[in-house]
């Protein structure tokens, strides 16, 4: 069967997270009831990365198995005209064939997410749902400095969620730069995999180093405790975009 | 009474507009019952400028006469948990006490407006009610030369509602600029005053010149011809954002 990689951009505030689950409507669910509506296919697509409810995504990738080789910019545009008759918060950006050992989730080689954070005293209303309010003014260069004892390859216990169902709680972050322009500050995050809630769990540390409650030793320290405990309180999902994976052989594309 | 300025933001999707109405919630009465809930005072409070129903603000300004000196901070604070409280997608970004001629609406020196478009062919996800989704390809920089022949002191008879109240069609545009940065057009707008739909009316012009559809002449016969009927189809308000007001005596502040 003709297999597809597809873009997905979605606003995840509605949904109970990417993952189809019994007790509410999933991205996934979404994107496998358009193909059922357009062709008529029970197929299960997989996904880069697991999101959270409330996560959103600007690249989140698929791969499906369709019985039709679809011309790629045809299926991209019947699959979001179902997309917008059920009132979903889910677009297809792009659509490509793909070879058949190509697989969104194993095949990935890096992964980009960004977390935002709006730094000011006013409440959001135009990005309510989109960043994480923070009222207490952040010094965004004690961010970046601590989260440089995060980047390597280490054991990341103490920012993985209790919940993680990864056999390894090991990983190489390749990434992650704290960036500010205005109100807005950004945390870009990348590696080849991360554990769950790895990087809300960054951002509500991080938040604590821009306010000075722990310096870039202590998070080293946090780090080395591989302890749950010594996470920050996590950060609430809605700054958090899953924003590009990068595959093998893909042209190369600058970060994000 | 002491005199306030204060600086509004707000997400325009849920309301009939800034102006109170009868038919439904808006943005004036969204924020003076924040104001008699706090104070217990019934005030009527003037904005710069209206907007319809799904027209978004970051910088609407406003002033409004209190009974009380409030610390301008303290005040800000205050209606924004009395706005949370209400459920309100409006949040008052600063606050500073005015003199007692201070007019948000005729003191005003110079408003700033944007128009966002994203030319994709993927249908809006994140961005829907945020901006105006048009599928097929435009040319900005066709966009933009059409929109030259708009800027002066014209009569703008073309690009007026038929249910603008303005004594006079005759306006002095400042600039409109159209710039691309990938799927994201944007329309920057700033004059002193503008008429009833003025710049919705020249986003849905030029989406005909970035279509191919009028030239730059074109676009000066649509204006010369001070004839509703010349002007195409009014672009949705979901894409325009009021952004700023200039008043005399304030600092300097660069272009939007």
């Amino acid at each position: 069967m003709p297999r597809f990689r597809m873009i997905v951009e979605y606003d995840g505030t509605a949904y109970v997270g990417w993952q189809r689950q019994d007790n509410g409507h999933s991205v996934q669910s979404a994107l496998e009831t358009a193909i059922l509506s357009l062709s008529g296919e029970t197929v299960v697509i997989r996904g880069a990365g697991r999101t959270d409810s409330g996560v959103h995504a600007m690249g989140q990738v698929i791969h499906a198995d369709l019985s039709r080789a679809w011309v790629p910019y045809k299926l991209r545009n019947a699959l979001n005209a179902h997309l917008a008759q059920a009132g979903e918060q889910v677009s297809i950006i792009d659509v490509q064939a793909a070879p058949d050992d190509f697989d969104a989730r194993f095949s990935a080689l890096r992964r980009h997410y960004l977390y935002r954070i709006i730094n000011r005293p006013a409440r959001l209303a135009l990005e309510a749902n989109r960043a994480w309010w923070v009222p207490k003014s952040l010094d965004h260069e004690a961010m970046h400095a601590a989260a440089q004892q995060l980047v390597g390859h280490h054991d990341f216990t103490t920012f993985r969620s209790a919940h993680c169902q990864a056999a390894s709680p090991v990983r190489t972050l390749d990434r992650l730069d704290v960036t500010r322009r205005g109100d807005l500050i950004e945390i870009r995050a990348s590696a080849q995999s991360f554990l769950h809630n790895q990087i809300r769990s960054f951002a509500g540390t991080l938040k604590l180093a821009g306010e000075g409650k722990m310096t870039p030793a202590d998070v080293r320290a946090a780090l080395e405790a591989r302890d749950r405990a010594a996470c920050g309180p996590v950060a609430p999902p809605e700054g958090l975009y899953f924003m590009r994976v990068d595959y093998l052989g893909d042209e190369p594309q600058p970060d994000i």
